[in-house]
């Protein structure tokens, strides 16, 4: 039986974020498996309420786990790496990665009591690991985080490139630039598939590097009075490094506020990918330091309720307070979805006087390739076919209408859709049950479920729960309602639980033995009159939860 | 003692929506007042579940109805008309509009069977209205819905400028042209305060005509092949026709889908507004009519679920499905919180593939004036004070900080902070409660009552339903336990509902006679017992009801 190369995503194919891929090697049935990244996506209100965080369904690999040779994990952000401490126990795989990202992955083994010897650090390219049919290099590609690598898979049916998350930028500030050279080298043999990173792709500008913002930054924070703190992504390295430079530079001493902050630069330092941070202030020793000779540098970019950003926007935090006259300031985007989060922190400052700037365009550059340089990518690679990942189905679909338009062949493969690419044109070759898992306080939970649905119900209708007790088939006593996230009185003018409480005692009177003596037709027309009662007085047609409790005497 | 000329937002300065502001003239505890706008602000998953509209709370006018002289609506948009239906029988005064508006809001009267009579059609300035010590005119201003009005407010203290809703439009494609001339001459006897819409004052370009989006909307539209629809506000006759006329240009019938999108056509012709729309077609007939030959014009441009754009990315709408070919236009910006919504839908077309345009600038101008537009307004009427309105906190500091270095006195007044402006200088002269009215199935609700807290809570900690019957100060059997909205086991693999009943049973059963006859104690021990087991069961502390029943023998 002739041997497949697979390529399956389970998450990132469909979404930014939650990022999950499957290559696969050999005979249908019996190949063998790599999993690249195992990261998260976060949940929200609107969908997911209640949710802690969300990883791609990995079922269909777990079934398959003794086939896994290994797990690769390009870089250290969340939705990349997140979810190794909680899904590594299902696959039980080794897992290779950088220094960097395999220094952060070890401190979430920690955390969930895993072995950390099941992390193996991986040099960069031309080092490379062997892993059942697949040997695999870490290329570096910048990034908005140190030691963003792209993967070179070679298998016996050809090469792949797997871009990650990517720009081009040749002067990244911390880490290393984008080295088109090794990239045509890489190349040279052919490539089989350049599976490439999409989310920047509705951009039509080149991107910009990293290094522009040096000079805005510095001259915005030399302008300002007062406290001033910044807040960026905590893995930006290099911006949090231009951020406390700017900040000395301009005499003041550098706070670092929020557990990612401090964990990501120390991270950094321990690594080796920086050496040259300037000088911290814990936050109890700024205390003593006057207000416009202090650079806080803060979590929470994204309006996070419980990071330092937000924190401050509501009040003290660690002892330091803003005020009339100090600066915020956003050195980032907003990532959609968080627009009221963070305009509620906007305004909160905004109440307290205190200045903020944000969604200036000269102080942030963002992490990933823009259309032009997504372009450059497909003509340094020449590939075989280009494979969109990482992107919701518009941003995949515009990319392979990019690549096609580029003379390159291109697929859409949302999660879920297995596609050989061994041959000489990508097939579609399966269709994996795929969707998402919750963790849920402590437990996982699918997004199928009907657990998250009914929370959601809950929420939009509120709840009336009704309880009544029957005897030998006679009701003992009347039935109690209770009410929950429901107007207490509604068009009648009584107490919503009272109308409630008599019309159902009124058919309680009323009712057959046959239904007295049947839970589920009790229950069902207690409901229904339930329902309907409440939609008449409120307007509202709630969740109901009857408890029928049976004595006999 | 001497008269205060009082302004007072009750809405719309917090936030962009709802607005409600009062104007008060009198001796204190005496003043007769009048109210501009009454409008609402739609409710989100994320902080109102299952609400339907929200108000501002008008309990503070309320208490004064006998002194209300009426109600004036500067334009027809919901956020500014949309609780005249809802809130009008606890006030209780002539409303006033000019047609248009007066149209739209009458038919909300009849769709709660308020008194039609009620609204008076006001022409134009220099016409004008005298209630009570107010003599009050409609200005016509530009903006993105037919006769948006500036009201000229004269009282014995002078003269205020209402902005209401604006932006400087010389050619507005539809309705009156942004009237310099007119302004000056309003201003020119002096104007004691500007109050002023600051939705756009973040953009520091000068804002663009509506006539500017004919040319690229007509290139654009003509350019397609396929089925093409689009999208904009209902409201914005202007574009719709624009839309209407491109696409019957390029020899496409026309069909209007979703409710608001006809009505507001209608009321456009019915008022005069418009007498040359293109001819439409029914979605009926236009099944007959070959795909290329039909041009779509939509309701739900901000991604709302029910309405028509949503419902055809998820398959049929009255009888009409687009396909692969066809094309969608987002001719409308992204209101901020609608980013998910949107981008779900054009994902769902995605799937369909249909291509999507949106987020494009040459098709889509805002309704608002910009920062270098606001400046304009300033130096057109010379207040003694601008009062900035309409806008989040952030936007009316910015605000007043532009008026401010512009020359002009000015002062940030929060919904509920009432200004004196009766003399030289403005003066806070009080706080007034406010807040937020729910519109909650058919029921008014208050935003603190606990209602819309309680959904939430149970919608993120899920729910824990207990019954036991206590006989005698005996528990009579077993604890029932039933859950909603959390995982069916936890980490002891049994099904969760069991271990509760275990753990509350065993607690019933050792529980002390003062505990067992003491329903706010039993309660509280049950409770405590219950969210401790579900914590170290599934992580997660539940909402709880608990029902005691009580018998006696």
């Amino acid at each position: 039986m002739s041997a497949r190369l697979l390529y399956l995503p389970l998450g990132g194919a469909g979404e930014i974020g939650m990022n999950c891929y499957v290559y696969g090697y050999g005979p249908l049935n019996d190949e063998r498996y790599i999993v690249v990244d195992l990261g998260v996506t976060f949940p929200s209100m609107d969908g997911t309420p209640g949710v802690d965080l969300i990883f791609a369904d990995i079922s269909w690999l777990e079934e398959r786990k003794d086939r896994i040779d290994g797990i690769f994990i390009t870089h250290a952000h969340e939705d990349h790496v997140g979810a190794i401490g909680h899904l590594w126990p299902r696959l039980d795989a080794p897992v290779y990665a950088r220094a960097f990202t395999a220094h952060l992955a070890r401190l979430k083994f920690e955390e969930h009591g895993h072995d950390e010897l099941q992390i193996k650090t991986v040099s960069r390219w031309p080092e490379t690991v062997t892993c059942g049919p697949f040997t695999v290099g870490f290329a570096p590609i910048s990034h908005s985080i140190p030691e963003s690598s792209a993967l070179v898979i070679d298998t016996p049916a050809g090469r792949i490139l797997h871009s990650g998350d990517f720009k081009v930028d040749e002067n990244p500030v911390v880490g290393e630039p984008f080295d088109r050279e090794m990239f045509e080298e890489i190349s040279k043999g052919g490539i089989k598939a350049l599976v490439c990173d999409s989310t920047n792709v509705f951009n039509t500008n080149p991107g910009r590097s990293e290094s522009e913002v040096i000079e805005p930054l510095a001259e915005l924070i030399a302008s300002l009075d007062g406290m001033v703190a910044a807040t960026t992504f905590a893995s930006n390295i290099a911006r949090v490094k231009t951020l406390a430079e700017a900040g000395s530079k301009a005499g003041r001493s550098v706070v670092l506020l929020g557990r990612a902050m401090r964990r990501m630069i120390t991270a950094a330092i321990e690594t080796g990918i920086i050496s040259d941070f300037p000088k911290t202030v814990s936050p109890e020793n700024a205390a003593d330091i006057p207000r416009e000779n202090l650079m806080l540098l803060t979590t929470g970019s994204q309006g996070e309720y419980r990071a330092a950003t937000a924190q401050l926007s509501r009040g003290k935090y660690l002892g330091l307070k803003m005020a009339e006259g100090d600066t915020m300031i956003f050195s980032s985007k907003t990532i959609p979805g968080n627009e009221v989060a963070i305009g509620r922190i906007l305004n909160s400052f905004s109440e307290m006087g205190v200045e903020t700037i944000s969604g200036r365009d000269d102080i942030h550059v963002s992490g990933h390739a823009n259309q032009p340089d997504l372009s450059l990518m497909h003509e340094i690679v020449k590939p075989q076919v280009v494979i969109p990942m990482h992107g919701e189905h518009r941003h995949l679909r515009e990319h392979a209408k990019i690549a096609e338009s580029n003379g390159y062949q291109s697929i859409v493969a949302p999660n879920g859709v297995g596609v050989d690419i061994g041959g000489n044109t990508p097939k579609i070759s399966e269709y994996v049950e795929t969707g998402r898992t919750y963790l849920d306080g402590s437990i996982q939970i699918g997004a199928m479920d009907g657990i998250v649905r009914d929370r959601i119900r809950m929420a939009m209708n509120g709840l009336v729960v009704a309880t009544v007790i029957i005897e030998d088939d006679e009701p003992l006593g009347d039935c109690w309602c209770e009410v929950r996230g429901l107007p207490e009185t509604g068009l009648s003018r009584a107490p919503l639980v009272d109308v409630l409480e008599e019309d159902v005692n009124q058919f309680l009177m009323r009712a057959k033995k046959k239904t007295l003596s049947d839970d589920d037709k009790l229950e069902d027309d207690m409901r229904r009159i339930i329902r309907k009662t409440t939609q008449e007085e409120v307007g509202k047609k709630p969740e109901v939860q009857i408890v029928i409790s049976r004595l006999s005497s």
